[in-house]
């Protein structure tokens, strides 16, 4: 059933098993107790950043499979996308497992948009197990968006730092928690033009999304437990308190950002992490965990996107945000 | 329902409504006739390639739209991405409309993936009027892909040419071309490193997804008047006969590829079109004006993807390839 934005899932399409690798930095913060895998180091065994990035990616996805109980057979879609290029970490893990692969772009807020495309497909008959999955990497993130690593650069306050991890869950329809519904995302732009600026950027579209989503569900802030953003970092994150202020909701008791979170020591990270693994391992560790242990109930995850390339900001074009939201119970 | 690879859709989505914008020298072949608009100037009065080829897709959605009768307000689902970094000319023109946007990303088969999406969407009741759409464009695929256009680099002969153009079709319960059903493709990589010869790297991937699709529909080659594969040019088009008739499919009477059509004159573009645009456009032009018509009644397209990036292949990689195929009937 579709109600303005969002689509409702009656079928009761659940996450019956989830997995998550961080990187070395990512390990000294929350979720480090919580990933299954931790890196010593983040090449992960690999000769380039972007293997290692889609060894991690593929890592997260076999690790989901397997905790769930379930072969490599039984999965029967794989939505999935990241950060790089023709999203080839997405795409070269799917050639590994053979899975049937539907190639899902958002940027940052891919972990939404796949759980959404694989919720859709398992609530209609047409999956039975599908895995969503993304992952992002420091070191690849950072020669293809902005500088090599070696150059050394130095980096302005307001940036974050893309996060090394991946993370993978399986939807089905057993599993205790509930994928009530889903919120499709309207790209949003205020004219944002800084590329250092990500947080700022983005806010308008979590913005967006929350409140369609609370006026298409007949909820409001309250209703949920906790209710989570991607990674609009400690600016951002304070720029979209204001934002729901100003339109009547206050959501300062109940809303975190994974990137604010997900590091212990702000150091070169600034305001916190970004990048599509950055939501990926919080909510695929740290996050369902306290959910299947009963702490958390109703959650909103809004993982929030900034659909720039280096090419669009180069010619001179501002930055075009989505944030797509999922509501989930605990059961 | 699903069976095999397989979506069947019960609820009848249908192609309510298509449009086409081609290049100056996609006019002088077989889709010169259909096209909505041909352009005389391929730069389409944007000073870059990129933003020229988000013009044509955005034209090409809203005269999809508007030929439908349907409002931009009608829309509430848009299916989309394109072979450019970070999915740019999909993300701006969906920040032009404002609609919900999904990205979608499987090389130069996100026709058939974003129909395939669009109509999983209309089925279930998540969606009462989805638009699918993509494009490409020589100039930027050039840049992007291989060297900057000024240096005139020679071709080789096993290479194809970049398609500008867009295609766009909105997918609704009325409409007289049915879409039956989806095959989800699988990633398939035989090995193929040669970033020129994408026909040979395509067509194992063309093969799996039809043998695929004629298994879970217990169909064989002569029930279709005609099966469209997207752009394997010449050569992978030949090799794909050559596969399918190893498997004991004969697929030589009713094949044709997009790619190996689209153009008038075999000069520079040797094997023929590629690029996402070159199925977008052969489709929502020539195809779907044909079985409007009632010249084809059965039709199985099956679009054709290479997913590597520049980076993938710098890294020693060969090229994975996926294709799906969406199976429409006129009625």
């Amino acid at each position: 059933m579709r109600k303005g934005n969002t689509i409702f899932f009656d079928k009761n399409p659940c996450i019956a098993s989830y997995a998550a690798v961080c990187g070395s930095k990512e390990k000294e913060g929350i979720i480090g107790g919580y990933a299954d895998v931790t890196l010593k180091d983040d090449m992960y065994g690999e000769s380039t950043y972007e293997k290692a990035e889609r060894k991690m990616l593929s890592s997260a996805v076999q690790m989901a499979v397997a905790k769930g109980n379930f072969t490599e057979g039984d999965i029967d879609l794989m939505a999935s996308g990241d950060l790089l290029n023709q999203i080839i970490s997405a795409s070269f893990s799917a050639r590994q497992f053979r899975f049937p692969f539907l190639g899902v772009y958002s940027a940052c807020s891919t972990m939404s948009e796949s759980m959404l495309v694989a919720a859709m497909a398992v609530d209609s008959g047409y999956s039975t197990a599908a895995v969503a999955a993304t992952g992002s990497h420091f070191a690849s993130a950072e020669r293809q968006y902005r500088y090599p690593l070696e150059l050394g650069c130095t980096r302005p306050p307001q940036s974050q730092w893309t996060v090394t991890g991946a993370g993978a869950c399986v939807i089905s329809k057993k599993g205790n928690i509930k994928i009530k519904n889903a919120t499709i995302g309207k790209v949003c732009d205020w004219g944002v033009t800084d590329v250092n600026n990500m947080g700022a950027a983005m806010a308008p579209a979590a913005c967006s999304t929350l409140i369609q989503h609370f006026k298409d569900t007949d909820t409001s802030s309250e209703d949920y437990d906790i209710i989570i953003t991607g990674d609009l970092g400690a600016l951002g994150s304070r720029i979209l308190k204001d934002l729901m202020w100003e339109k009547g909701y206050d959501i300062s008791e109940n809303h975190v950002d994974c990137g604010e979170i997900i590091y212990k020591v702000i150091e070169d990270e600034f305001q916190g992490g970004s990048g599509a693994g950055c939501s990926a391992v919080v909510m695929n560790s740290y996050i369902f965990t306290k959910m299947s242990a009963g702490l958390y109930k109703n959650v909103l995850f809004a993982a929030t996107g900034a659909l720039l390339s280096t090419v669009s900001s180069g010619q001179g074009e501002s930055i075009p945000c989505i944030s797509h939201a999922v509501e989930l119970e605990g059961i």
